[in-house]
């Protein structure tokens, strides 16, 4: 007798899908099979039932390094999330410069705790490298469970210098974390800003000519090349451009441990979009800039073909009023405008009325990029897929009822969305997070604060092409060449 | 209560590693859980459970265009198939000049029928492309479940030319089944041939030296060229080559539908087997043939990269003596010696040994180059996953047993292998197909003409980059063009 | 006292632009200076003073396989390209299937001696490469000055397979003699044309439909590894498209000895002229086939950056009468009407006018590409330039003269020019051949039979990328290897 | 009557080469012919006439960031330079921060005025990209003839950040004055540096360790891509590893205008020469290191094909004293050791012996990368040919003179070559700057200050791939774009 049965349902993996019941017992899923019996029943007829969704790319009270606040919290970011049919998410701890590391990371438990009504772990932001934070609370973060740090090499109050970006891959390899980079060359869009604004350019539509592909795709190169010097593992977040995408995928392909990530805005939308009349372009405003329909063909290819492990919403809410977009007043320059735009609960929906439903991916493919292959990449061992054993962090979703996406629908604390009007097919109808439901037939039946803060494990790159097992690694004793990616 | 029960083991699928209880009843798989029950038992303890393994390539009950058959048949075949953890296979029904297609299946019938002990599919190879074979014939064979076809671009009685290739792939593309091809380039093999054997450079080292590298690349190159104007899907089989597999995995970021394969021989071997004394490196001799480490470094990076999606035995049995190798006596030219090697019991031991428990890949990548994607790719719809409803091909394994390889302990009908010697951490205990035990801790249950021959189904492109639904696809009205992949 | 000087005129060459009288003794140039003093003067004040072009790629007097002929012989030929600046031109001697080599060029020395109003050379098409040929023929057209071979991988009656190409390459390579070849897939072709037929799409347009892009990249692959395999040098001809382009120039980086050749059409006109009303179309067929304005750019940046050393006419005169384009009448199907265009009197002007006078090259581009590339190449070691103790080839241009091309102007046998219309600025007023005049402001001056025969010397490779001397090159003694190209 | 004659030589051109006399006048190629008389005559039989080499790339009279100065000034530096074949040299003057380019220029005209026995003019470094300098200082500098300025992207006291890198691309641009970069990059030298120390590995072999191949690519894809989005020329100095050479090639090919170069000593030496006993490696410490043979191989190949428009020795002479390479003791690090090595009088030599003499590359070749490309690159407009109205710029060398290199035969200031002990076959004899003798049969004629500054020309880029005439320019008005090359 289960604490809790989903019956009838059709289960996804990202290896299959099949008709069964799930027997769920002290939060883990116990069983599956037909005709399971539970004290407690959720009726899956007609419904697929999928690893619950985990957004691995959110910004969620995060100020910015002047001070900015996102509009959401935890208590809101969380729910949005969840009726995005996400069971987990991984936002960002931001360290700024003067912070240390330790500091900021009771900050955030103290703005997640309480708050997020699905589990969460953080990445950790590293924009100050000092020696103390290399040699001593990086490996404690790692300890608490923060497995994962990120680096900008663009924004001026954030962005590390080469020689830190080694530093930083260095200590991630010793401990077996990932290395995530914001990728987009600062001196390029500096100059760029620069020119288009003495030349009076300075609707938003100029935000996406300001950072040009270029500045991604030798960005890409530059922290690639870093990697391959390190031998760490690196993923590039929100890769925009096909080139970007294509630097990817070679390195993989001659060993280099790279990893990429695309965003759902990537897919679906233009920087057309940055031209609608007067202010509105700037709801669109994100960094990278949105780009081109080849470019979204070609980044579909690319999620097609595994060059992404990780596809994520980026979602970075600012308010269209004046304490966000507008906080320079109606007639601010592109360049004195917030970036990033919502998306936390759509993710998962556009991904599967446009990918699955249109036939550009299967379920399986839903499911890895839904939950499993961020569960893998950033070691969260017991989520991401439906087996014996793993939190029973499930969404149900009907793959046939049609929604227009409105604002007030998205549950966040937003006034806009960018996807305002799409049509839509194939939402999440339940959401459970270890067992407990937080979305019931589309409302919200859990409490602020019952998510779990989730300690992640170390990396495994077993099976990744750059990856050797310790006897086979020519690099382990790497002697005087002192750089592991040196040793050819 | 199941009809058995295979309880206490590790399972392994292409998504997932968790410890369960596996309930099969009609010879599918019913339940997944703890504590289930059956009438019967099979303990798993501290075994792995892995989806039974499709062995996709080997030639079995064969003969060549000449008239030599192999020395394995669909008994001995299937018999050291099971005992390599195989559940499955699909050997090939070829097709000689001057034979019809239903006539050559009818006869491999007659060959398999009564006598395998697992079940079995076949690749049609195709060397005779009449009007009635591509008009006829081939959807006829479509239609009782052929849905893969082979075609060679070298071996003067096998060959078909560029035009015959893509006749072949559009009636491929039409019914939805995959071509495979062999792809090295004819004449630069004759004329190498011919050099050498002037020369007086007649011993078996010389094969290595009369199939350059260049081969393959020219003719995989120009194999992706004929593919991309069909717009079909093709598969190129035994990739040996750095150059090759760069060329698959280029062609698919690109949106080809190119799919590739490698063989065990071509990760564990190198030419220098050939130069054995006397006849011996006759053993090793197959083509494409052996090459050098760096092009094993290469194809395993490409195996976890994820260029390769099957890999497989290339088992093409002939006896070290006058039946086959030996058949031109012991002075015999290279090029007067049967080429091919055996190996259908060792692909999934060398793989695990030298691949898992090297750390080069994971379980869940063995798991799916042990059968899941054999099985999505040929259109085996109920075969290659433990999942509920799936077929009970199931094999256990002992990962910690290690085995010195002996010809021998390959249970075929063969008196060599090239493997002698090996030592191989990681074996088979128990098979089983449909829910019959076949081998059990070692020892062979089943009895011939146990196993069935399996109808497959269209494959299913979805999902893959260079495939779109039909509502995307700019192709499928492509107008004047005519050629699909001129549509640009 | 010369027996001409040419004075106050703007020299130019492949190196140099400077003002200065050539003074021209015995038909060679014996002094370059200020102030030289002759029996006879050529004023060449406001005049640019050039090599005589080297046309090197030219169909005159030619049979095709089924026994249609050009419509230009030596006589017009030769005098329509002395109007548009060439000193010089080598076109094809083309042995059919059944026909000697010997007797080939035997033939053709009856069609030029005492025709020809230049001088003139021969390449050699081999389409039926016998024993006999490839061993005592080739060696003795090399011998009397042909060092050339051109082979074609298409057109049912000429062309030769793989294993003929390398034993062509092979002669080639040993004597010194540099092989060409048109490089289109012919299966592509017959497998496109077939269903363009079959679909009732028969007009001209579908000519370019026909031959698609992928069907010449795939031949030049091709071509390049059969030259790559045999160590030998390979000129492609006519390339047309941008992957062919970067095949040939990513080749030669890699050291492989590649040549590349690109055409006027190519760069001036796109398939968009063979759309034209009624038959008109045919007027632009040629292969490859004309095809895009991206296409166009690519060609001129690869012409730029030297992957092509030769720019050509590949003037094939077929009337647009029942003699020519329209043998099949007026509703022939596009297969059914004769390839190619005319275009030997304008092959310059046009690269003059586009190229030069817009900014596109050099002058020193422009006399490499009239003349000094093709003979250095083609091993015409008295001509291409303007140096002492050269061929006195020298064709004077008004740089400033801008005409309105028309089909009567060009001085050939034709009924239609392509460029009918077309406005260019800059032509030749006055050529000459050995220091004898042949056009003399816009005047023909020469006699038929004015022209001499020119035997070729073997060519040179030195400094070119793949071509060591013979004590650095690893593969002189290749030993087992057999081919060269596989001696790594 | 010519004020001198050169007669009986073999004259050589980045064209041609030929038996000729010639006379000069006023310091100008006057006349070439047969039997020229002057007043004053030299012999050259059996010599080859070649232009006076142009040396592009080398420190004379500079000071580094901290003060240590090169042990040649203009006086010996220019007289090595002429016993090596060099009839002018380009020099840096280097800014350092809080340098005006005014004073720059000044102070380096003051230490070559009336020291240098061959023409010189100066490249700017640019270290410190004001306001100032680039509104005012830079179009100064143009106007005095300095137009190519050279950038680090290494090195802390003279490294410019990727934006000052646009600001100095733009400059040039407008004015058309060449960039140069000596592309690594400074945070992977600087951690690697860091790490080796830290580890004691200190001797100067790990120099070359610390500055990796992958410091050289990333730096050169970034300035090729800062360069593009400027739509500005760049030159790629000292480029060192394959990768690097690549990059320059491909991005010629696709339009962008970005010109390489390379030095004698990474064709000639490896890092092995790093290796030799106590400090002696230090000798051969230059930035970016000696490599390995594969890469003199790549680099051979490319010097060939042409992505080298360059050849230089980047003469940078430190003595072996504590003047220079001993400055810090004989147990400094490697990292304390001053960068650079002499071979001004031996680029040339070496060339010709180790690529004319064994075949590598033609006279025509030798010629281009002696003299010419540097002529026309870096406008030298009267210089790097021998045409009629040039400056009478020649080197006469005797082609199979063989000696064995020493340092007391380099007549500069060193105390040591690399290649002491090279057995080194062709030699120059005599050279002529401006028709005066500097060399005469081996021995100094000329006296200190017979040199005169030559201010240079805009650079012409007609006919290089990325260029295009100001009608055919899309990013001549590119309008919003700002940046030319984000125009597409």
């Amino acid at each position: 007798m289960h604490d809790l049965v989903i019956t009838g349902g059709t289960i996804v993996t990202a290896a299959d899908t099949y008709r069964g019941d799930i027997g769920i017992t002290d939060g883990k899923i116990a069983a599956l099979g037909l005709g399971l019996e539970g004290r407690d029943t959720i009726d899956a007829t007609d419904r697929l039932v999928l690893p619950g969704g985990i957004e691995a790319h959110c910004h969620i009270a995060q100020e910015s390094a002047t001070g900015g606040m996102t509009s959401d919290d935890y208590r809101s970011g969380s729910i949005s999330a969840a009726f995005g049919g996400n069971s987990c998410f991984v936002p960002f701890a931001a360290q700024h410069r003067g912070m240390g590391v330790t500091e900021t990371l009771d900050l955030y438990d103290s703005r997640a705790t309480g708050a997020s009504v699905i589990d969460w772990g953080y990445h950790l932001i590293v924009a100050d490298p000092t020696e103390k934070v290399l040699t001593e609370e990086l490996p404690l973060a790692f300890q608490r469970g923060v497995t994962s740090f990120k680096v900008f090499m663009t924004y001026d109050l954030m962005k590390i210098d080469d020689r830190q970006f080694l530093d930083i891959l260095t200590v991630a390899r010793e401990h077996g974390a990932l290395t995530m980079v914001h990728a987009e060359n600062s001196g390029m869009i500096a100059w760029m800003t620069k020119r288009l604004v003495d030349a009076g350019h300075v609707q938003p539509r100029y935000h996406a000519v300001s950072h040009p592909a270029l500045a991604e795709s030798e960005a890409v190169n530059r922290a690639i090349s870093l990697a391959k010097l390190a031998d760490a593992a690196l993923l590039i977040v929100h890769v925009s451009t096909p080139e970007g995408a294509k630097l990817v995928s070679d390195a993989r392909m001659e060993g280099a441990k790279i990893f990429g990530e695309t965003c759902a805005q990537y897919l679906f939308l233009t920087r057309d979009d940055l031209d609608r009349p007067g202010m509105e372009g700037a709801k669109f405003m994100c960094s990278p800039p949105l780009r081109d329909t080849a470019t979204q063909d070609a980044l579909w290819r690319h999620l097609q073909a595994g060059t992404f492990s990780v596809f994520s919403s980026d979602h970075a809410p600012y308010r269209y009023d004046e304490t966000g977009k507008l906080a320079n007043g109606p007639e601010a320059r592109f360049n004195q405008i917030a970036n990033g735009m919502p998306g936390i609960g759509l993710r998962l929906p556009l991904l599967f009325s446009e990918g699955v439903n249109k036939g550009r991916i299967t379920l399986q493919q839903f499911a890895a990029l839904s939950a499993s292959n961020a569960a893998r990449l950033y070691g969260l061992t017991e989520k991401g897929s439906i087996a014996i054993g793993m939190d029973a962090d499930i969404a149900l979703w009907d793959p046939n009822e049609t929604r227009t996406v409105t604002a007030e629908d998205q549950h966040d604390n937003m006034d806009y969305t960018p996807f305002e009007g799409w049509s839509v097919t194939g939402w999440p109808t339940t959401v459970l997070t270890r067992g407990k439901r937080i979305v019931e037939n589309g409302e919200l039946v859990a409490k602020p604060g019952q998510g779990r803060y989730v300690a992640r494990a170390r990396i495994d790159l077993t099976g990744y092409p750059g990856h050797r097992a310790p006897e086979l690694d020519p690099a382990t004793n790497f002697g005087a060449n002192i750089a592991p990616g040196a040793a050819k």
